[in-house]
């Protein structure tokens, strides 16, 4: 936040957090606004991000024996509404199909906002035995949600996400799954998003609607905010019984599954802009970097064997997996680098004629603006090695800021004082009320976030009501 | 089609080819009809099929310039509206969303049964100058299309598909764009899908709402009736006026760029099954197969030994990028021979006690029903080779079956015949008439398929009015 701002049209974060974070959505090319309210378009650049997570956690999801199928996007009104919390806690949300062509439909479809409903509707008609189960399903699709305000990314009336539903024999078969598919998250934000993460339980109020346990993901963002960037649910039996989901079991008698779902969206790139990103525009982590390098050739109309040794280099990267684009394009330097750091791109290779006599060129950080000299012969390893430094500083600088304005507080006033001021995390103990809960929110203006699963197993007092307790929860303004 | 028929519960094809074709979908776990009418699920086999296709169809895209992006789901009827032709082909299909939440919305919003208004819409607020051009976009999601009859793959309310959209500079541009699609989809059929096609263009009757021109791959399916598998249209400017799409062209003056797009559904999957399936099941072509080979041993109860074979030659073929399955549960032989027939695999392995001692196994082809021993040390270049060698023994069954029934007929009577006989694509003259053209429906029972782009460039006689003329055009009885 320190570096000086080179791209005018971005505003600064200091001035305005929101509006740097649209400017950059924006003059990024990752979105622009669709002509239906509330809706957004992932253009070229924004998606290519978005095909490289889903590439990357697919992967992550197959190698636990998840498989992907499709579910129609239209839930039928009946079905939607045989679970009572579920429909309660969509339906201000639903949009809904009333018309099929020119006839009225006899009963109105609603767009899925999740599709637990759907997956148990089809357990019910093709689970028969326990030798099925467990059954590993996830989808990547778009779901609708009728939000009133909304921002890219975060929240907007359509979202591009991959929901996992699964079934299983047993309760603890199925709370494993719910805590592996959080840590699948947690290790996915980490290793491969560079965000470190706070893992922990929802509270009664804010869990998932029907679910008898919610667990989330929780980042920082550079604003001192939380932003939820991940679930995982746990439904016990609920859904198989009011969906009459059964199987003869090993005891040969009826029996309801035990069920899952969890799920993560195209949120996860606001979570990264607003981790990363700085006053000259986006920080990519170079493992979801639609471009890991580009290769700016310098002075290259003098002297032809410039242009020739860049495209060599590249070529080597390419055939080593790195994702390499060539500016050979007669805008100036100061242009090129501009552009390229507004949008994000991890490193920046430049070669000139002095270079080219050197057998060296120059390889500059998008992180930190260091620069530094890599010989001609080597650039493979040097360029594989610098991606992998760039990921671990930017996940010690995210580190360092979620360390830094994470406190323990004992006083409600200590999380007002926060919450007003620079904000941050506030860690207190809890006495598990929801009153509290709700007069933290009225009295302190922040929202519980999670009980951490790292719990510290001292005892102290509920910074409300005063009772002694054990419970270790956060606090914190969210988006 | 000469095969003794293993598994009992599907229908024979001479018997009865649509309820074959539908015992496939379904007893191969591809499909689920879903509780909404008219709506399919597709399921992990079915699923993995289509993520196969996607891999490899995107990849082509991308070597040709093209990227992803993600376009809002829903249309405000006035922006549907502004091309008349289009609204007026698509109107009767339209599902309508009406509410949002509770509360009724001033517009209503179409399910997109098509995007290419939305492209345009886009295009309006980002296009300026003739350097932004081409864009090459392209999007995989679903689309909803009201039909009154639907069938598993061929025709559903909701399916999966990627269309294409780009616009140029040029009106040859964006014709050879057309064409440059067409021919990406014929070879994918053909080196992908193992299927031969007839490229050609359709009629004015037959073309795509709104376009100038609409090409057409066609493909027959072992019943002999024609499958339309994917199109590539011509739009000229008419869209960028309706839509105002305008750029600032070379010589500084406001113009209308030039439009195409194209599109593949799941549909080709449905292609797939009707090309190369038999009375035993499925016959999958080996590239898109979720699994190329299942490996079951034999006696490896008696003999630990064959397990660990089995085990090592696994890893071996795996880490050579091959799709493999392991199945050494304790099913019958019998059981796991029809499973994986059905199931369309394309090569079985077998190894039992007496294989390990001659260093190695059993290679059964599902395409022809063939075995052949091969060495375990030589395992890798063996499955290698014999999954090519089985595309292209499928591809040439298949061509062979295109070909003897594709006849060059003079008549309608023999128009006729063949279509009320044993079916087949019929060749003849056209004069081009709208007339003649509904009147070989009429009494020939068949609607044009394609104008080849093959031409044989001879003059004869059309077989319906007798004019003399050039043009060359199949008919058939189409899905």
């Amino acid at each position: 936040m320190a570096q000086d701002k080179k791209v005018e049209q971005i505003t600064s974060m200091e001035d305005d957090f929101a509006q740097w974070y649209t400017d950059i959505c924006r003059k990024a090319e990752l979105v622009e606004y669709a002509s239906v309210k509330g809706f957004t378009i992932l253009r070229p650049y924004g998606y290519a991000i978005w095909e490289n997570i889903q590439r990357l956690m697919d992967a992550e999801f197959k190698k636990t024996g998840h498989t992907n199928v499709a579910m129609p996007v239209l839930i039928p009104e009946s079905l939607l509404k045989k679970e009572g919390e579920l429909v309660n806690g969509f339906a201000p949300e639903v949009a809904w199909v009333t018309m099929g062509g020119s006839e009225e439909l006899e009963e109105r479809l609603a767009f899925r906002p999740t599709s637990e409903t759907m997956f148990c509707d089809h357990w019910h008609s093709v689970l028969q035995s326990y030798r099925q189960l467990p059954m590993l399903y996830n989808q990547w699709c778009s779901v609708i949600r009728w939000e009133k305000t909304t921002r890219p990314f975060l929240r907007s009336r359509e979202f591009w996400w991959q929901e996992g539903h699964t079934i299983h024999e047993t309760a603890e078969e199925a709370k494993a799954e719910t805590e592996q598919q959080l840590n699948c998250y947690a290790d996915f934000c980490e290793n491969v998003l560079a965000m470190p993460v706070v893992k922990g339980r929802k509270t009664d109020k804010e869990k998932f609607a029907g679910a008898e346990a919610t667990y989330t993901i929780e980042c920082m963002m550079k604003d001192h905010k939380a932003l939820q960037s991940a679930t995982s649910h746990y439904f016990g039996d609920k859904f198989s019984r009011a969906y009459d989901v059964t199987f003869t079991g090993r005891d040969n008698k009826l029996q309801y599954p035990f069920q899952t779902s969890w799920g993560s969206t195209t949120r996860l790139i606001g979570a990264v802009i607003m981790t990363h990103g700085d006053n000259n525009g986006l920080v990519l982590p170079p493992r979801i970097a639609p471009i890991q390098l580009v290769a700016i050739p310098i002075a290259a109309h003098k002297n032809p064997a410039v242009l020739d040794t860049v495209k060599s280099i590249l070529e080597k990267l390419n055939a080593a997996g790195i994702r390499t684009k060539l500016d050979d394009s007669d805008q100036s330097m100061g242009w090129k680098c501009a552009e390229y750091e507004m949008r994000g791109v991890p490193v920046r290779l430049e070669l000139g004629p002095r270079d080219l006599e050197a057998g060296q060129c120059c390889l500059v950080r998008r992180d930190n603006g260091e620069k530094a000299t890599a010989s001609v012969d080597g650039i493979v390893d040097a360029v594989g090695k610098l991606l992998d430094d760039i990921h671990d500083n930017m996940y010690a600088m995210a580190k360092k800021n979620l360390e830094d304005n994470t406190f323990d507080f004992t006083s409600w006033e200590e999380v007002r004082d926060m919450a007003q001021g620079k904000g941050g995390f506030a860690r207190t103990k809890w006495c598990g009320s929801l009153e509290c809960e709700l007069a933290m929110k009225e009295k302190a203006g922040v929202s519980s976030r999670c009980m951490p699963l790292k719990q510290s197993g001292t005892t102290g007092k509920c910074p409300v009501c005063g009772k002694e307790c054990t419970t270790d929860i956060y606090w914190g303004v969210a988006y």
